[in-house]
């Protein structure tokens, strides 16, 4: 292995049961035998794009230039949705045009986003496709095509003039409030949101609102008492509600999609 | 890393709770520094060879020619069923003998089988064998030697004269019917049966019968309305039962070993 | 890659939705682009340090000389508690000091514990620190420095005089009773103890109580009927609760902390 191996990877909602990621990395192992594979999450909520995309803009950071980013979340598989490629801040990302990729390059984007045509599906050998299973059938010969260097973005097909904007909107602020919504449950039961940290600099006195609960705002988990709801600006930057040592999830009945609230005085 | 290191993959019903996997892990790399390790699954149904068997007879053809694949779903660990090594179509298989391998080569083999035998434990170097862990203390530094040359798979000991049937049986066609049972639930909780699209091919006026309910086939997911069930040939190639944007199994309270029945008028 | 690139290990309580293994992942790669990275398991029970360095202490012989294991279960993080760093049995072993490192090193050892130090942060450009992600702030270019030779743990930082003890206490022999704890619970729902082998050694006419159930020792899983209790030495060499085919964690009801008594007559 080079250093110049690309990393490749892998954000999907496909669970961990069956072989589906194993076949995808089978397939990328077949044509760039040195990648160097990272699943980033396989956990992503069934056909929640918006969580995927969440992930990947907040992780994208951590990964050297040259990464290629493979999200596939898709609940319109089969049917006549695009495959995007795009390059953003020295990575590639791919993606169904589903809402994802508007987390990583905003809505309207001033990146060239490009759509995969068939042109492109011959050139990769791609000859049957599953009606099922484009991660494994299209995204991974494309991922290790783009890898080895064999096919560049911009020759994937044309430019798409506009992308399917995110499921979930972004953070609005109103007056003293600003609304924002959980994108993520982590293993920890943790209500992940969109609302950044940088929309709160500078602005007094915040309280937190979820479930019906008001919580001022922590610095880490370990100062609370265990089983204490706390809200805190977290490591990927975002608020998040917590129950020191437990699940705010169980504990509120809380989940993807649920309002959060910012009041600041 | 050179592109001849060969590719192992590794199938199990550990789940991921302790270390079992990572050590395995750990054992190929002391012996095959560059193993490229694949997951394939480790979320087989505890003890169903079967499940095992079926993920990889239809996820072997998207690995390259070379790679091993270790497949330890093993109820029968430290009684006295042998450990299998098979070479078809270019990959090497290994397996206890329990019904996996039927699913790779069939049930009666053109294709010679070797189990290992003392000599060849003795060769590999093997001292203390746990009574529960085969997978970390045989079939790891197996896999290892056999990656890396040291053995070739007519070595590790005697023909199998016969091998353990699948639990399984391979669906049978009756006058207008052909009986399957479900093989597999992913994630998404899609039922996934053993009957193989070429069986229905040319056949009119199919229908799909589950949990009591009749079916018809659809192509994909993406064309149901979510909460919908539908059947469809999946990407693996053979039907399957779904709820668009849900839980089939869930919904029916279904599971390994249904039958599935397809009707042709 | 050649083979003196390290296999660094990661053991976490971070389960596997999220990102937070995968930037770990990223983490690494980006600084030691050869890094051989492995799973050891991501689903210690939250905030279960004891559950870590079990996992831990009875795997390290499995993987070769050199290895770096990162251990990252870490409730107290973003709190005062110190980063810790030992080699031993020449494995390198990264921990916060929460009682993860006893299990290996035990609780009063003889070889030298070091401490990260505000020093060592700024020779790793550690810049920003989350409070809550010293996984990915610290713990991964940490090991990532070490595993490429620009750090060598003694210069880490002071040697701590003391480390914090095990939450778990060490088996106690009381007249013909070892009183022993689960400190794990697998995918199968096996109820791993701290009691070790060796212990019983010479012993006469040993049973097992747990649950209000007293069991003889067995070898193997296999020699007992489907859904019988069964107390057996296990692979990692300490007494275990099993269920043949089935669960005993979920047919007792216990888990974590259940205590386990060996009677020997």
């Amino acid at each position: 292995m080079t250093e110049s191996t690309p990393i490749i990877t892998l954000t999907t909602d496909f669970g961990h049961k069956g072989s589906f990621i194993g076949v995808m990395k089978g397939v990328i192992l077949g044509k760039l035998p040195n990648a160097r594979i990272v699943d980033l999450t396989h956990e992503i909520h069934a056909h929640w794009p918006a969580e995927g995309g969440f992930w990947l803009s907040r992780s994208r950071q951590y990964f050297p230039p040259g990464t290629i980013h493979v999200a596939v979340v898709d609940p319109g598989v089969g049917t006549a949705r695009d495959i995007l490629a795009v390059e953003f801040d020295k990575q590639i990302f791919l993606a169904p045009d589903n809402g994802i990729l508007p987390h990583i390059i905003g809505e309207q984007p001033a990146t060239p986003v490009y759509k995969l045509d068939e042109a492109c599906r011959k050139q990769l050998g791609i000859k049957t496709i599953s009606a099922t299973f484009h991660g494994r059938d299209v995204f991974a010969p494309l991922a290790a095509a783009i890898g080895n260097g064999d096919i560049k973005i911009e020759d994937i097909g044309p430019q798409a003039p506009e992308i399917v904007p995110s499921l979930v909107e972004d953070p609005v602020m109103e007056g003293r409030r600003i609304r924002g919504t959980v994108v993520a449950v982590d293993s920890f039961g943790n209500l992940i949101s969109n609302i950044d940290a940088e929309q709160l600099k500078d602005l007094p006195g915040l309280e937190v609102q979820c479930g019906g609960r008001s919580l001022k705002l922590q610095r880490t988990y370990g100062l609370s008492q265990p089983g204490e709801l706390l809200a805190l600006v977290n490591s990927f930057n975002v608020v998040e509600i917590a129950r020191a040592e437990s699940s705010a999830a169980d504990y509120l009945g809380l989940g993807l999609g649920a309002p959060i609230t910012i009041i600041c005085s």
